[in-house]
């Protein structure tokens, strides 16, 4: 033992408890907040060590709750549980606790959620996607509450994000579809006004079309919210009116699921009458039969990075710095080359 | 007007701004958490009306957050995604916001989550079913939070239900499975310790195989955590050992889907060779192919009735009544009759 004497710190109380530091802070400042456990065996580790707090620690751990609030769009479908759920494992790690508000993709209840977890006492917020009132990045500034966004890489945007690129990965898809010999494409995305993420990949597919030199005007863009049903409906709805289009690009696999639905009630087989393409992977995109031919987002990796540069953010320790996640385009049944007209 | 000159109330109020009395309540109280256009709206009611809020309505409002907790095990799969939007559109409708914690199936982890909602100031909480420390329910009690359990019926709990018995549903589909022809048995249950919506399912089936005089012996029953993976992994073992069962109950539909899969790796028709069966009737049972038979939750319902139940608790119109909602059997392709022997 090389530290003879010198005062036991905040550390060696975690380290001798086997706890995080802002477990001991949180036992010795809101001990009710605590398993009676973990407590016990922090304050014996305190007692053991003869360990004082020192006035300025306490000071810093009473401002803090130790709570981080998420609001995600939907808890429906699991579109942003894995990622979610990365994120609360890396939060508890920290010892911070998640709550977590599903606004069903409605600005003035994200706006209502966002004041309430600030009212209730959050020290950090993660939000999905950047497009939003102007007036709630202003209002978090002056309570001076850090703000991490989420499922959308925008470099120059007014908070932080940790994501990936909407736009790119999507032109990179419709590159591939076009590459097997599609001409006729159509596309079944999210609602785009006030979903960024929606919005971008809508433009990854215009992107694509565009530098391919394909006819604009073979491009048919349904917009309709992410559930099944809407999937099937917008699919019967490109498939009956002027030409049909060899491959239907969607949105997220949600509404993916939903085309493949239709064009097997409709009695076309996918991919050989038509190719369905979706977005995110997840578990539906393996279920479904065809398998998706999709877009893999690295939910886990999200999750885990965008709970360390948050924690940090409220500790004072990082600047939010924005992080582009790649993406890639996971093969399965789903898309192959158009029929032979 | 008959009501000449009496002085206007919290209701007037509301009635003219198009708001609940919730939201009457919140503008004078916290006008901070409420949303401009609507604190507007409210403000000019009762500059209008020329409304006074007497001091023993403000001190009442004051005691509460107009936040509610619930606190379900798990955001992966969706499985409680459905009943809580519905618990949120009419907690929302009547004032009130919801924040959400996820267990991941952990004791400690609730626990903690509990704690943190009520030092958040939950005016009420939402859990899901009944085994849990009881020394969490003194804790609750002592601190004077109304708590409401739903996904779980039990009359004489410690804390009212609103939820189904899932014993009886999983008799119900049981008795239907031996109905077909089926004498042996399978069944993959989620892991019954904790949690006894998992335990009550397992009784479910136990009770139908004695009833129907069939050999126990016959019956075999894995436990495993609610994930497609492991209920793949659990079909691969009851079909690997001794003689295999010619229908497989599964504990819910997440569990099922794995089945199915691992049954077509395996080269086996379901139903032909094997049923196989869920519970919950998630999203999931309808796209998995064959569509799943399984036992329909009614989880608007439930999400809805839970969030009455509770507000009135929480306002001490209600003492919190345990409800029973019927449960019924969704007959789709993946239970049939067995193969002759």
């Amino acid at each position: 033992m090389s530290k003879l004497r010198s005062a036991p710190t905040l550390e060696d109380v975690a380290r001798m408890a086997g706890v995080s530091t802002a477990t001991v802070s949180r036992c010795l400042n809101s001990p009710d907040r605590v398993v009676k456990a973990t407590r016990q065996r922090v304050l014996s580790a305190v007692d053991t060590l003869g360990y004082t707090p020192n006035f300025a620690a306490q000071v810093m751990a009473a401002k803090r709750t130790f709570t981080i609030g998420a609001i995600i769009p939907t808890m429906e479908n699991a579109i942003f549980a894995r990622g979610l759920q990365a994120f609360q494992e890396e939060l508890h790690q920290r010892g911070y606790t998640l709550l977590v508000s599903s606004s069903a993709y409605k600005p003035d209840l994200e706006e209502e959620q966002i004041r309430t977890l600030v009212a209730r006492g959050a020290d950090g917020l993660l939000l999905i996607g950047h497009d939003r009132d102007p007036k709630i990045y202003e209002y978090l500034d002056r309570r001076k509450i850090p703000v991490l966004v989420a499922w959308s890489y925008l470099p120059d945007a007014q908070v932080p994000s940790i994501g990936f690129d909407n736009r790119a990965a999507m032109f990179e898809l419709t590159n591939r579809v076009i590459g097997l010999g599609h001409k006729r494409i159509g596309m079944i995305s999210g609602i785009s006004a006030g979903n960024d993420r929606a919005r971008l990949r809508v433009e990854g597919v215009r992107d694509a079309v565009a530098q391919n030199e394909l006819a604009v005007s073979d491009l048919r863009i349904i917009e309709t919210p992410y559930e099944i049903e809407n999937g099937a409906a917008a699919f019967s709805n490109l498939m009956s009116k002027g030409t049909r289009p060899t491959a239907v690009l969607c949105g997220n696999d949600v509404l993916a699921v939903g085309a493949i639905r239709r064009a097997q009630e409709m009695g076309l087989r996918v991919p050989q009458d038509v190719s369905i393409t979706g977005f995110d992977d997840i578990e539906l995109a393996r279920i479904a039969t065809p398998a998706l031919t999709t877009v893999h987002v690295p939910h886990r990796d999200m999750g885990r990075k965008a709970a360390l540069e948050l924690v940090g953010m409220v500790e004072k320790t990082a600047d939010g710095t924005a992080l582009r996640l790649p993406t890639t385009i996971v093969e399965r049944q789903s898309l192959g080359r158009p029929a032979k007209p």
